[in-house]
């Protein structure tokens, strides 16, 4: 391998001399061996895109040539394709707030536009990675952009998967509407309901939490560029000051603006947090709902088993036809992990130090994890598992008239008390509420059908009002 | 004492014969020694104006009738205004999603009805505490809608607060507007600001934090009040579920509606998850500052020592004269809490399961919590820390003057490289910037007394651009 | 309301004449209106004793004369005693790593000890709190080292309540032993197992809990008394150094020692990050445990029911006869909000600074909630849940008849592959595994018989080896 | 690409011909598209080993044929050494408890051991994933055996590593022994240390820390291998039972040991959780150390500088000769990452359910991310920081003599209250205490300087006894 040699201010140092990545890589490389994964390509591309702004920007404010801005744009752009990724070698958990990032970015470009320029790499005489590449910019404005539109672009496709959750979770609660069940809480039978209103819950949920990360993602559109070193503008022009984040916006497509105070852009990163939080509750209906069909599955003989979901692969290594609900169990893995995530999100949010939070890279690292995982969790929880669920019909009305929840309906007819020793009495001595009002009769065959009727008792009219007296509500409360 | 003797299901149990709790608020009393705290006053005011509106609309509805429901209704009031405290002797964390504080209450306020129909404690024969009570509701259905609705309460003086403390902030930024200093990413020198940035940028970010909260309080308005036992509004008539909501606004003064899935608002608490992650938001910025503003009055003698917090109370009990900044340590504390607060939240959420989620009542210790010790942590703040803080102008700026940081500025004039070497020898040599630049004849006296004018640096606009070209946006982009 | 008037640092500032409290405690109340809740009494009865050790100390020294010395042990034990339990005024959470705490409590001895002395209050002359209550000490030894005894004191009730627990967990092992049930993974039918091995898996980790929990406790033992403001014993004498831990060792029955390295043991709170870490798995276990309690009690008509819980209080207010897992429930909430301590906890130990950590207050408000909270859960885990569950022993006979997860057990005999083509045919056609081997001729009725034999199968020794060559270890893996 | 058929419970399905995994590794990579991340090697090796002592158990104990089992030992022992580390294709977070895991390394190990007995790949005629690779196995006691092996196996360089920080904090405890600075509590003066202290406090909390760690691993020596499905050994011989893991502990070399009560063993996961909490204990010392160190080498010029570290990077890409604290900043980036993930383990184990804990995978993608983490963290903590840190000795002693903190050893002399005048007088005049003391003539010149002599002050030995009463601990007391 043929080398080159490269100083920085810790001194001189090799670097192999097909590499376009240059000496403060390879310094950052040694310093951080953490997780063994590089930086998302995701961030890598959006940070390209910022070098490219910042180029033409520059450029338009006369701080920069022509020939070397075209230069620094055209490799900017072949980044931003994903041509170099092998290029970019420091870990995605690294100290200095991203510097080492930035620096990556810079030598990159830098080298790949002095290439095109006829130069040679690590020679930075046509472009240098700091003073033209890095020009009108510091880590501590890069960083934060490039992360915000990292969110921004991962965000989107989560939100479309959850538009599918929603919408199918909603054909469900229609194909479900008639299948009646006994409704549980604290997991013991309480009242009836039908199937269909247990998904359109659920679909309804998805819903808020798709709208409460839609809402929340707005965070991320006021960006610090521009700020440089502390938010102060040092050595950006006004021109490139006031026109960098419109090009950025532009070129990138995204709603960018410029935060109204750069200073506390540039040291708060509650933004990140506020986006982590809805993530995290958005994971924990996701993983509730996950705990729901996972106990409506439960049997196939010895559980609930009012659903079925769809078999996706052997269950067991040893236990032969055994189905298991993997679908939502990975669901709640992810949960666990975005909840998780959380807690290191805020933990590096609130230890920034005056103008800057330099725990910017392992809040990065979690929050595209979180968000890229629940993507790919409610991608594989809506086609692999929710259109398959099927309906146990008739289980499910079996276990219904099997119990005694229904005996909540006779309340106002007959009082609590009384109620509460009938259903004793009817697991006592395993009769049905029915027989034992009617023995006792306590009410006709007739106006039990009535009041019984499983189907009516799901709806949300159930008890016709049994006083003809109709005070007015004036008149109530007036002596109150 | 004497004594009076009640039954549940359970079997019969001595009652003091004077307390307005029965039989049933015993046996929860029995069952959870948890915490030794009793429920939050303002969650049983709300949870007896629920009492009320249920009474006034079963009675509009003619399913009570109205001596019964004025009795009610007065009770509810007294209780409402706080005259039964002691007689609510269930903990506050506790099994059953709350049916205990709904049973406190509805036993209270059945015993004090009867008492005002000429009936005795106990004998329930005016009022009962289920049929009458609590006719038409469920603990499922009044136990989430009074913590929403403490929620709401307890939110507004926090909200308040944040105002005040947002309001301070920007007085500070003002008051502190000439002062000179050097700014620090990293702990390390970095370049200079104005101590009036720092404030500002606090302030923004407080006032974030405040509209994130005034919007996510929105969660709280939508109740399940009506859905009864689990949504399906078993029990409770046509004109009870129209009109129960409304009534409740109209006796709280609060913005509620009804949610429009009863099922999904009965087993879903994201709501409370996105308010304490809101809290928790909050609380990272408010942890941040507190942090920042500990560092910037550290010393006296070695310290940064560029503010000097207000002294509020002898810092030490051993050390003569120290002031310590208990202020902004106390806030931080209460930020550690409401972030382990969250993490309980989150959890309690997540467990719900089917039709319910039991976990409610340590959801409620939790959250309520939060919110208090914020608000009180934020008012202390403000009236012990931030309206006595008093700028050290002199140290600033001498700890500015001293510092290499002002060599970023040179950076477009003579080149990143150049001005590292520059920086390095400054700091070996101890001798200023300043002094190397002349000395090498980089610069002239007056350009750099131009373009080091640290008071210009500060502002956003610092680098007058140094090319004349100036190419179009469309020129140079086109060839990207 | 007569008054005195006391000065600090701040100023002058009236006290009610007949508090106990001075000026110092006063400021602190008002500057910390945050919990509303007073320090844990028996985390003040132990700064109490320390102020006894020290006083002894002192005398023993030489630096404190034995008049006063006697004083202040008189009234020492009077705190102690929890006589002047009001005087404590100042809130559990603070700012000062307890300074607030320790000067209340030096002012309230002092005030008594003058008293003692036929003195005034307030005035001081005969014992000073700073001088002579606080003599030799700092609040930065004294809290961290009365910290450490409170929870030394909290724990033994908590070890207590699980030896307890563990050891009706094994009562029950036995008492369900004969029970046979499915076992079920990922909710779904497996294998067959008796309920008693249940229970003894239960007691086995309560065991494993218990012993972890009370190997933890070990970190509380060394304390870093003598230490004073930052570990080098300033104003300490070496008597008192050398003397002071063993004295309090024998006034307070526990084993304390002088930690090695007194800086280290007054900046590290890992000690008790290191409990809070046992306590949460503690927890999780226990939750983890409740959880499958109220699993196996679902129903009763519609869920699992293979045990039944004893019924503790009505299980709702609206569905009468409902019995609801009230008390599992209340230990799940319990062990989220340890787990959410955990994380405060965590988060003010990672927070200290340089030769102090200044957060404990917070730290030692959760770690002391999440012991007695824990311990209360598991007393009426105990006593209203565990010793009273009931198995349904022919509904989990039933259960398992029904089920195909026997078939497991014939892989052995008819590979796989066949086992899984069976299971899945008696699913759908709602037939035994038994009756498909047979028609499909694949093993006798006998056979069947003694491999099927659902008690043998949920022990060990299940399977016979069914092939008669032995080759020995060696052999085997010497090729390998 | 040619292909093959393979069949299982879902349908037949199409897979590479050359892939030595199958049917079911394939289902679960499209099942789980999650993190885009495989199962960590060193847990793919120790499932590996697992299977290899499967073989050698079962054919001793005459269950599998010796040709049989020969291929299994030789291709597990290929896989083992990473030979087939691209044949497993599933995401590291799985829904089923590791299932899929299970079933990859089955199936590699068995086309592998077909192809070793010249079969051909998805024929499984020699060797069967289930019946043979898979013999007397469960996924449910196969990998969380193999999981904690990987802790074992893992642990030990963070161990390592940790001893020697250890070790570097001695030396750098003996280097500063010397160096006179001021000591600060809550960022304020305090009372004056040396530098080696720090050291050493930091070197006795890193050595708890590894004794806590080596603790908490035998959590990992008791494994449920046996136990099968679900504990009771179902499908199992008494040989294999008996026999297996002995077996595996002489092939890994580790000291496993079978649980005694394997039901509990394999339903519990509360040994990941202890082993998470120490790692996280470790975490917050190891963070705490390091926020200290940035602390102290603040500045160069307007922090508190009293230390400096090596410079291993340029530190910003806009500030010319800026040297960050990135080491230190990536140790605490990693303690934030481990803390996360303790949350997340800790929900991970709370959720298992009766016999099973089906999430297990993303415990151990966060656990075992967790220890690489820490232990890449601690070593560029020791090579890149610790080992190369310079302490700025004048800087100091300046500020030290600057500072008013020795007025605490002056409390004997003239008590508290004199003592905290003379410190407010001295700050706001600008003057030495040793000034004002002579000036008041309160001691003499010979008397400071015996007092307040810095070095001596930071010993533990400071204060000679005044007095000369030294009234026995005996008499003392026994008035008390």
């Amino acid at each position: 391998m043929s080398i080159r040699f490269e100083a920085d201010s810790v001194g001189t140092r090799e670097v192999p001399d097909e590499a376009y990545y240059g000496v403060q890589s390879m310094r950052a490389e040694e310093n951080f061996t953490i997780t063994g994964i590089g930086m998302n390509p995701v961030f890598l591309k959006n940070l390209a895109l910022i070098k490219k702004a910042a180029a033409i920007t520059n450029c338009l404010a006369g701080d920069l040539d022509q020939i070397c801005a075209k230069a620094i744009i055209k490799a900017s752009n072949e980044v931003a394709a994903g041509k170099f990724a092998k290029e970019f070698i420091v870990d995605a958990v690294q100290g200095g707030a991203g510097t080492s990032a930035n620096m990556n970015m810079n030598e990159v470009i830098a080298n790949r536009a002095n290439e095109i320029l006829g130069g040679e790499k690590g020679a930075y005489d046509h472009v240098h990675p700091n003073d033209h590449v890095n020009m009108s910019q510091s880590t501590n404005d890069v960083v934060p952009t490039a992360g915000k539109m990292t969110v921004i672009d991962l965000m989107q496709p989560l939100l479309d998967e959850l538009a599918r959750l929603e919408s199918e979770l909603y054909a469900k609660s229609i194909e479900f509407d008639d299948v009646i069940k006994m409704g549980r809480t604290q997991l013991q039978d309480a009242v009836p309901m039908r199937l269909g209103q247990t998904f359109h819950a659920y679909a309804v949920m998805v819903g808020r939490d798709k709208k409460r990360l839609a809402h929340t993602i707005k965070e991320m559109y006021a960006v610090n560029l521009g700020g440089t070193a502390i938010g102060s503008s040092i050595n950006a022009s006004q021109v490139y000051l006031d026109t960098v984040v419109p090009c950025l916006a532009r070129i990138s497509g995204m709603p960018l603006t410029q935060a109204d105070d750069l200073f506390d852009a540039t040291e708060n990163l509650d933004g990140f947090v506020a986006v982590s939080g809805a993530l995290k509750t958005c994971a924990v209906n996701l993983s509730k709902m996950c705990n729901d069909l996972r106990l409506l599955s439960s049997g196939p003989k010895t559980g609930l088993a009012e659903i079925a979901l769809p078999a996706k692969q052997n269950g067991s290594s040893i236990m032969p036809g055994k189905v298991n609900p993997v679908i939502p169990e990975v669901v709640t893995q992810v949960a666990f992990l975005v909840i998780g995530h959380d807690t290191t999100i805020t933990m590096a949010a609130e230890a920034g130090q005056l103008e800057l939070n330099a725990f910017e890279p392992v809040l990065f690292y979690n929050l595209f994890e979180s968000i890229t995982t629940l993507k790919g969790a409610v991608k594989t929880l809506i086609d692999n598992c929710i259109v398959g669920i099927v309906a146990n019909r008739e289980r499910s009305r079996d276990l219904l008239e099997q119990s005694v929840g229904i005996i909540t309906a006779l309340n106002p007819y007959i009082g609590y008390k009384k109620a509460a020793e009938i259903a004793k009495q009817a697991i006592k001595q395993n009769k049905s509420v029915r027989e034992i009002v009617l023995a006792k009769k306590l009410l006709s065959a007739k106006e039990l059908d009535q009041i019984l009727d499983p189907y009516a008792l799901t709806g949300s009219h159930s008890v016709p009002s049994m006083l003809s007296i109709h005070p007015t509500f004036q008149e109530v409360s007036k002596h109150s």
